[in-house]
Formats: C-alpha cells, structure tokens, sequence
C-alpha cells in the first residue's frame, strides 16, 4: 500500500470524535488534527484519540501542503462554505449528510468537486454496514434480479425534533441506501409524501414516501416518531429472488427468500387469460448470509482513501448526498401539495456531469 | 331468548357452506334452505350441515312468508338485485363483501333497507375476530385516546387475481376494520393510492393507501402480492397509548403499549420553543389482553340476529360496506391519476340518512 | 403401480376417523370397512368419508381373504391382543402409538411379525410431517456431521392427563422422532428422568429426560404442562452444522446454521494447551429449506404401502415404538429412583432379531 | 446522604475497570486508588476514569485508615488469602464471583465476615439489571404466587474456556439469579448434572443441572457452547402468575402471563377422580413492565455502599455467593458419579450462622 494520508477532521462536536477515532485508528490515514472554533473542544476530542494536533484556524489547515483531505462535521448550514474553500484549496473532502442545506448549494459543491478532479464524499454512514454492503453485492451480482419494489420501515418511539420534520429526521437513512444498492442510483423522478401531525407539534411526525422506479417498479419509505415499538426493516423485491433485512435482529439480519411471482410474458399482445396461464408461484429455500463484524465507519475511512487513490467518485459521492438532498426537498413539495406527486429535478446534472 | 329467526343461504359456491354451517349451528337461527341455481352444489352444503331442503328457486323463498333473512354468497354484481327483491319481499339480509360492485347501487340499497325499516348487514367477517373485537372495545372506552394513526400491513405471497388488483382483493379487510374499530367509522375525504405493477400482469401488485382522518391523524395501508414473507399487522396509535395487533403471532394478538410522546399546548400562539419544553414521553407497561376462542361467523350469525331483534343496524351495516366501497373507488381514481388523491364522496350519504 | 391394498381400521374413537380419511384419500388403499363394537359410531366415521361397510366383528374381518391390513385405533391395553390375532389371521398391521402398555408385550408383537414376514408398523405420525422428513434426510446425508447434541423442547399449557404423568403424555413425540431422524435410531443405554409434581396433581407436570448417546453425544427432552406459552424446538448439533426445528414458526421451520466449533484432534496423547490451540469457530450461512405441504398421514398410508409392497420394515417400525416404549419405561424406573439412571434394556432384542 | 465511603480496587485485568468506572461515577463512593501488581496496568486504569492514586502495594492499602472498603477482580485463587487480609484489617470487602475457588475457602471467608461484622458481598452483577431485580420485587411481593419451576435456558456458540467446563462458565450466572430472586434463595438439597463432551474437548461443552426445590418444585438449567443460536431465557411458574424472562428482546424483556392451572386440593386423601375434577385452567392477561435504563454495577456500587451504611448483609452476600459454590461444586459430584444427585452440604452453615 502507498503512504497514508493525512486528514483534518473539522468540527468536535457530536459525528467529530466518532470521525477522528475512526481516521486515527484507519492504516489508510494519518489525522494530521482536529480543527474547531472552541479549542477546548477540540482538545477533549484529540485526547480521546490519544492526542493530536489542535486548531481554530481553518484557513491553516487549508494552507497546509501536508493535509491531503478534510472531514466536515460542522452544521448543515456551513458544509458548503468549507467544501467549496477547501475544494479551492485542493483538498479531498467528506462532509456529514446532508450534503448542504439545500440542493442548489449541493450542485455547485458537486460540480466544482468534478472540475478539480477531487474527491467529495458522504457521509451516508449507514451505507457502510456489513448488511448493506451484503445487500448491494448481492443486487450488483444479480442475485434478486430486476427490483420490483422496495419497502423501507423505520418507526420508533423517536426525539422529536426541534428543526426538522420525520422526514428529514429519518428518511435520510433509508433514501441513502437506496440510493447505495439500486444498480442505477436513487434515480426517481417524483415523490409523493403524505404526513401527519396528530399533537400539533408543527410538524410530521408521522410520513409515508411513495417513488415510482424505472421498469414499474416503486420504492416507498414508513417513517414515525410516535411508534411505540421500533421496525428498521427493509423489504426489496426481485424477479428471481426477494431480499428481508431486518435490522433489528442480530441473529439473522439479511434473509434472502428464493420464493416469488413468475410472470411469462409471451408477447405485447397478449390477453388478458393468457397473462393469467403465464404465472407461476416460485416456492424455494431461505437463505441468510453470514456477516462480518466491522464497524461502519472503518469501511468509510477506507473508501475515502481508495477513491482517493484509484481517482474515482466514491461509493457514496457528493452526487449521491444531492440525490437524497433532492428527493428530500420534493417531499416537502409534495407535502405541502396536500401529497400530490412532486417531482424531482436532478436527471439534468447527471446527464450534464457524465457528458 | 325469544324464538328462532328463520334464514336461507343464497349461493352454495365458496363461502356459502361456511354460513351454512354457522347458521346451522348458531342458537338464534333456523336454516330453512340452501337457494343455487345448481341443485347438486346446493345438496352437497345441505348435506355437509346434516340435512335441509334445496332450491333453485329464489321467488319460492322469497314468497315464502316463514322466512326472515336470507344471507346471499352469490357474485359481486348479483348483490344489487338479489338484494332489492328481497327487500322488497320484507327480509332482511345479510350480504358478501362487496356489498354491491359500485357504490351507486350500493346506494340504492342502503336507501332501500332504510325505507323499509329492514336489516342490511354486509358480511365483514374480520371485524367479529376476537381480536378486533377487543380492538373495537378498548378504542370506544377511550383506552387508547384519540386515534393519531392507523398504518396496516397485509403482504403475502398471493394469488394474483384475474379481476381485480391488490387493492380491491386485499384492502377491504383493512378498511372494514377500521371502519369498525374507529369511533365514527372511516370517514374520510379523500384517499391517495400508489400502486406498480412491475411485472407487467396489467393491474396493481404493490399498492398503498393513505388517507386524512379527523384532528389531523392518518391511515395507511400497505398491501402486497408479491412479499415472501406474510404479515398482517396493524398499529393504532392513541395520545394514551397505542396498539399493536399482530394477527399471526397467536401468543400475542393484541399489544397494548403504554409508551408514546405526550404534548401539552398551553396555547395556540405558543412558539416554537416553547412547544418543544411540553413535550415528554412516557415509557409504561405493555399488556396483552386475554382473547376468548370464538369462531368470527359465529359471532356474525349472533351480531345478525341481535340486529334484527333489536331493531337497528348491524354493528357492519349495509352503510360501512358502502364506506368501503367508495373508498375503494376513490383508491382507483387515484390510481388513475397517478396517485394524486381522490375525493370521496359518500358523506353526503349519512348525512341525508341520519337527517 | 400395483393394484390397491385393503385394509380395515379398527376403533372408531379419537384417532380411527383421521386413519379412515387418509386411506380412503390414498392411492395405495382401499378403506373396506370400519370396525367397532359401537357399530352407531362406527357408522357416523364410515358416513364421513363417504360410506363404507361397517362391522362389530373383528373376527369377520380378520377371517377375510380379500384383507390386506388393518389398522388400530383402539386403547393401548388392546393392542397387544389385536395385534396378535391379526398377524396370526396373516394381516399386516399399523398401530397407533403407543405400540404396547408395556414393553414385554411389545416384544411378542415385533418377534411375531417378524417371523410371519408381516409388516408392523407404529403410527409415529409426526415423524411423517415435511419437516421431520426434511430432518431425516439431512441428517443421513450427513449435511449435520456426526450428531453432537441433541435439544427437544415441548411445552405448553397442557390438560392435565387423569392416567399418564408428562412423560407419557408428551415425550413419545420427541422420542419417536429422535428415534426417525437419528442414522442409528434411539440407541440409548441408560436414560435419567427428573419430573415434579409441584401443585399436588399425583403425577409428574414438568419433565426432564437425559440419555447419553453413543460418542459422547447427548439427548434431552424438557416436556413441561405447566408453561403459559407454547413452544415446540427441536435442536440438533452435528459436527458439521447444526438445525434448528422450530415447529410453530411456519415462516421458516427448519434452520440449518452452519456456524459451530470444530476441534482438530491431533492425536490421542494431546495436551490440555494443544486441544485449545485446535479449536477453531465457523461463522457461516443460515439456509431454511423449502417444505411441500402435506398431511403427515397421508405420508403415514404411502409407508405402510410401501412397507408391505416392498417386504420391508416400514420407517417407523414396530421396533421403533419398542423403543420409545423402553426408554418410556426407563424414565418411570429413574423417576422412581430420585433421578439415578435407568437402563434402557433392549439392545439385546435388536441384536436377537437382526442377526 | 452521609459522606462518601473510600473504596480502593484492588486488580486491574479484566472487571476492575469495570467496576474503578462505577464506584468512580457513584455518589455513595470516593475511588481512593488502584492497587495491581502490575503498576502500568493500574496506570492505565487510573487515567480511564480521569486519574486517581494506584499502588502495587496491598499491605499499604490494607493499612490505610481513611480506606473503608476493597474491591477484590483478581484470580480466583486469590480471593480468599485477600479477602482474609482485609477482613483482618477491618475493610468491608466485595470480590468477584466466584466467591473463592472452594467452598471451605468461601466458609472460611463468610465466618470471618459474620463474626468481624463486616460486610462481604459478591459481585453477581447481572443480579443488579432492571429485569432481575424486577423479577425479585415481583416474587417478593407475591405476584407469582409460590414457585412452581424454575426453567434457565443459556445458550449461544461460546468460547471454549481452557479451564474450566460449561457449567463453572456459565451456570454461575443462572444460580446466582436463581438465588437472588428465590424468597428463600438456592436452598437445594442436592443437584443432578448431566454433560456431554461430544467433541472430545476435554470438558463439558453441553450441560443440564437439576434441583428439587422445596414443595415438589424444580429448578433446571441449561449451558451450552455448542449452540448456533443465541438464548437467555428464564421462564419462573408460580401459583398466581408464570413469567419469562427473555433478555436478548429489548422490546419486551420480562413478560408475566396470568395463565396457568389451578387445582384445588379438598383434601389429602382425595381419589384420582376428585383431583381430576378440581383441575381448572386461566387464560388471563399478559402483561410486561417497563423496565429503567441503568447499568447493573451502579445498582451494585449503590448496594455495596447501603449495606455498609445499614449494617446488614449485601442482597448478594457472602452467603449467596458460597450457595452458588456448593451447587457447582455439587455438580462437578453428580458429573462424576454420571449423573446420580450429589448432595449439597450448605444447610449446616446458615443454620450455624443464623442461630
């Protein structure tokens, strides 16, 4: 393996330690220091990793020819005045989810990353769970087929937030990983949400996602507050195989059911009592993988390095928070059209950036 | 007790036997007679509930003036006119879901038995369950408060049906249900339904529904052919407590949880601050109530005859039959606009009934 | 395939109408009558299957040529005396478990049939289920490795039996199928019984059995009437992986986990330090394979077929229900002896009659 | 609250940072220093918990008089010469299980403990989580009526220790709960221990332990390190109520069902038929209660600190850690005499000491 690299981790609030004991610890990394306005701050995060430099000064950091990259964990609102300064700067950069505080910053984040040949990734921590990197491998491989639908619950007895609603909350999580293991990326071209506010807390605390897939196919997402028992489960159904990840059960998370629906399609033409002759129900074994035990943000460290040095976007690019992003702000359009389907506009950069 | 009501079965198809049998066996009831214009199939029932008369002739059992009741288990679109010559002939009736196959007919006969001052009971046999029985109970004595949400899973490996979609074969148990145990029934106003059909078998595999309630609470509903695994659960959260009935976990139908999120609103221009310092949440016991061992149609034949008896509408009138139904044509007016959601238009209905 | 086999199930009480259904279903069988000193009852079975000639007289059917076999579903203090005159009129026999009220009478049973060239069968008939057949044939393809431990759990809420304590009530289920599934069958030396009797019923309402198996391997049997909840598990530990019988989780039954200890025994001189370093742990796959849907009995009347058709000892043999009887005995031997181990004396029949 | 005691703990491997993090946290507690022979290793756990004194030094601790109390987390050999030592030198003192490596060792230790009036406790942590003491309080307070069974399920895919077998692993845990939940603790007369060592590991990796308790009651506990699946499960039948405590389901751990069987006893010389006909059966409520969120060894630093105060035996003594001794070690009798019931020689000591 080539030489470490040296990061800075910005911000020592509540994701910053869990990001410089993950870094400190990483083969692929040196943390070079721990850079954050209220220095005592940072200093109680450099001691926990056994000691490391501290700074207030982002602009040293940034001037410093030695730091290959940094690691945004400051609030939402300034990810992209630090992304586009150490962009500028020539610095690799990962910023906490979400990308910006709103999709147009995240674009112009997104775009100035690919003119300089940089590296922006997110953070979608998640994404990097032995289940989820098993469930993606799977899907690339082709084991589940084409998707059918995807069913993502995630309801909880749950904080309700002061700044944002169930949606913004929770959904992240799910529409991320969506985003991770579809073959072509969250690409939805409209959302409908629907919400509840039954205390008149001034904001849903209870939501329902619905986005249409290419192919037919539907991805919809349960997010809740107010549950009293706690679902993380997330159903994706294939032509040849359908996927159960049950997060919650540490003996058997991802369970793989070769059981399912065939439908032979003979031709366009066909009537109605021919469709019908042409199914066939599919009855086979159960099967779940055994998973490694390797905390999510380890795998994360490493592929922030590996994009690095192969020069390739990583697994969970800038691009990718800008599709969650996206999808996010047209649930609130949605929402506030009384659940009317909104769409979602962000085909045009891809096809922009990939020309 | 007063004397036995005296009731004949139209239609020996699939459900027929089994309300011939519970008829049979019920103490309030006289089975005079298994009415199909397939002689044979009528004797076959006749002889599995020991013996009764057959006919082909349905004037016959309507001219005939010892009976009171005739229970029809004939095809949807049979409903409507079977059941207003029965009307007209003075018996009450009792009648497969769905009570009729479009709600304008259904209309006519709910209008009808209104009239005539006669029983109109549609077949919800979900509902006389144990448990959603119990559901029912503790929801009218306000154990669990005011409803927030409903959200009701029923996913199967299923049959894909050659006439309808996953909608209208699945969701009228969901909706029967909640217009059972909800205190003023499932009045709603609108309804938005996502549907797919991913493998292209011309109608909806995968669908959801998502409808407003009063007080700014929401039901959901998720059915779905397609899923490996089975569920069929439903949570009803309350401000009190919340509910969870898990039908296929005999050890634990009904859970009762005594956890939620409590908001005291001091006032309606409290800010936004202050709303976050009122909310607090409870963390109590969960109780599962006992649940007696009744067949569901015993609990029908009872509930039909206390009806009669009693002179008033059955607990699932001919009135929550038709909810149901218009509910389920909203569903496909959604359907058919890409999920924005659907007007439904039934209100007027009770409100020119119960005047 | 042959012409149909005759046969006559005697006992019209509990048991016989399930046996007459499934022979009259079958097609190896012909039900020709049912037989019973009550002919009234023996009536309401041969109605329920659709009519077939009845008899009190067991001494007419065994005097008829044109019988194959019987059947018997009669009290265990009976078998014995029909199983002895019948094997002498040249029948072969099925009997329902137990195979005998005491394990002497057995023997003459099992000896007899043995030199009349007659199949004896025992209606083990949970070890014909898809899942104990599953279990078997995994089993003796050695998919589980030599057999290590093996777990059976059996408790509920059970009646209380007025004539047998829990271990005869429960434990000939766990025993039959040990018995069915293990390559060797039930080959148990000495068994250990501990039972108590805690609320004064006069007889043991929670059980414990313990039998070494040969290579050091154990078997253990927790029947328990007194548990509020109801589970029925059987676990089997092989060197190779180890099953999971989860009876009432229909979602998925049998487990296979291939996760487990292995043990790299250098040589027989090992010391305590190199065993440790030889012990290595297996993380692997789950797999729960797919199981048809078939009535256990209508396995049990193919057997019996199949037995008789190929002069063969049938899977579940009169041996087999010796067995389970000794060991049966056993238990009550330990029981009364504050929990000492009880020998198991029947190694010597086995010997006696296979050489 | 008086002021705080002064504790010095004394091993710093495994537990004793354990246990220097909770008395540090403690309010009851001032943590005076950390006394290992190895001086480094004391080093590093004295700047864990934010730096505090260590010492290699016992005799010095020993003979400081601001220290009240010791914490004894080394080998269990040990155990008694230190405990001896502090004993000797007026310091309450709390050791590790087990209480001593044998029995007359732990005797030896109690005496001097009862006639010093000092505390000794052991350190039956998992005594001390909110499900447990739950459990306590319900049996105290008569909830489950009198014990009936005591059924100890502990099970997973272990590590294979090198010195001792399955049941000195593991069974401490299920006896030391056993007897802390009891009314009248683990009095048992004699236990019953079958293991099997399948694998040729030198020890046993799978075990049963059997003990008849007081009024036909039985207690029995399952250890097994050969096991795929993960179980910790107690099911507790009582005359009122039966409760199972599941410690691996967070959502519910302890449930309590209100189900069982009743049998009244008229009198003692009823007949067979009389006490069949006194059998009658609840299907009641289950209920489940909210358990706190607390770390056991802060309810253990508090219950140290009170018996001390109180001047009354810890709620794990001396005592209860020498019962769970002599059952193992009465185990180990009975495994050697291939499972025949050893006695277990207790009595004598607290009728010596209590009189």
């Amino acid at each position: 393996m080539s030489s470490r690299l040296s990061v800075v981790v910005v911000g020592a609030g509540y994701w910053g330690p869990n990001l410089a004991r993950n870094f400190r610890a990483s083969p692929d990394w040196d943390l070079a220091a721990i850079c954050d306005l209220d220095l005592e701050r940072a200093q109680r995060v450099a001691d926990a990793v056994g000691g490391v430099r501290v700074t207030s000064s982002l602009d040293d950091v940034l001037a410093d020819p030695t730091v290959d990259a940094i690691a945004i964990a400051t609030p939402a609102r300034t990810h992209h005045p630090i992304t586009m300064a150490a962009l500028e700067a020539g610095k690799h950069v990962i910023v906490e989810k979400p990308l910006a505080d709103e999709s147009a910053r995240g674009i112009e984040m997104v775009e100035r990353a690919h003119e300089r040949g940089l590296v922006l990734m997110t953070d979608h921590t998640f994404c990097y769970t032995p289940a989820v990197l098993k469930i993606r491998e799977l899907i690339a491989d082709g084991y589940l087929g084409d998707i059918l639908f995807i069913d993502s619950v995630r309801i909880n007895l749950g904080l309700i937030q002061p700044d944002v609603d169930v949606f913004w909350d929770l959904a992240p999580h799910d529409l991320s990983i969506m985003d991770f293991v579809l073959p072509g990326g969250l690409e939805v071209a409209t959302v409908a949400a629907h919400g509840a506010d039954p205390l008149g807390a001034g904001k849903s605390c209870v939501g329902y996602l619905t986005m249409p897939l290419t192919g037919g196919a539907i991805a919809h997402v349960h997010v809740n507050w107010l549950s009293p028992t706690k679902v993380r489960q997330m159903v994706i159904g294939g032509t040849k195989r359908t996927l159960v990840w049950d997060d919650l059960n540490p003996q058997q998370r991802v369970s793989v059911y070769d059981r399912g629906v065939d439908l032979t399609q003979v031709s366009k033409v066909t009537t109605a009592d021919a469709r019908d002759a042409n199914i066939s129900y599919r009855l086979g074994d159960t099967w779940a993988p055994a998973l490694p035990e390797r905390e999510a943000l380890a795998n994360v460290a490493a592929e922030f390095a590996a994009a690095i040095r192969e020069r390739r976007e990583a697994r969970t690019s800038g691009r990718s928070g800008l599709r969650v992003l996206s999808v996010l702000e047209a649930s609130s359009a949605s929402l506030a059209a009384q659940g009317a389907p909104a769409s979602v506009d962000l085909i045009s950069l891809n096809e922009r950036m990939t020309s």
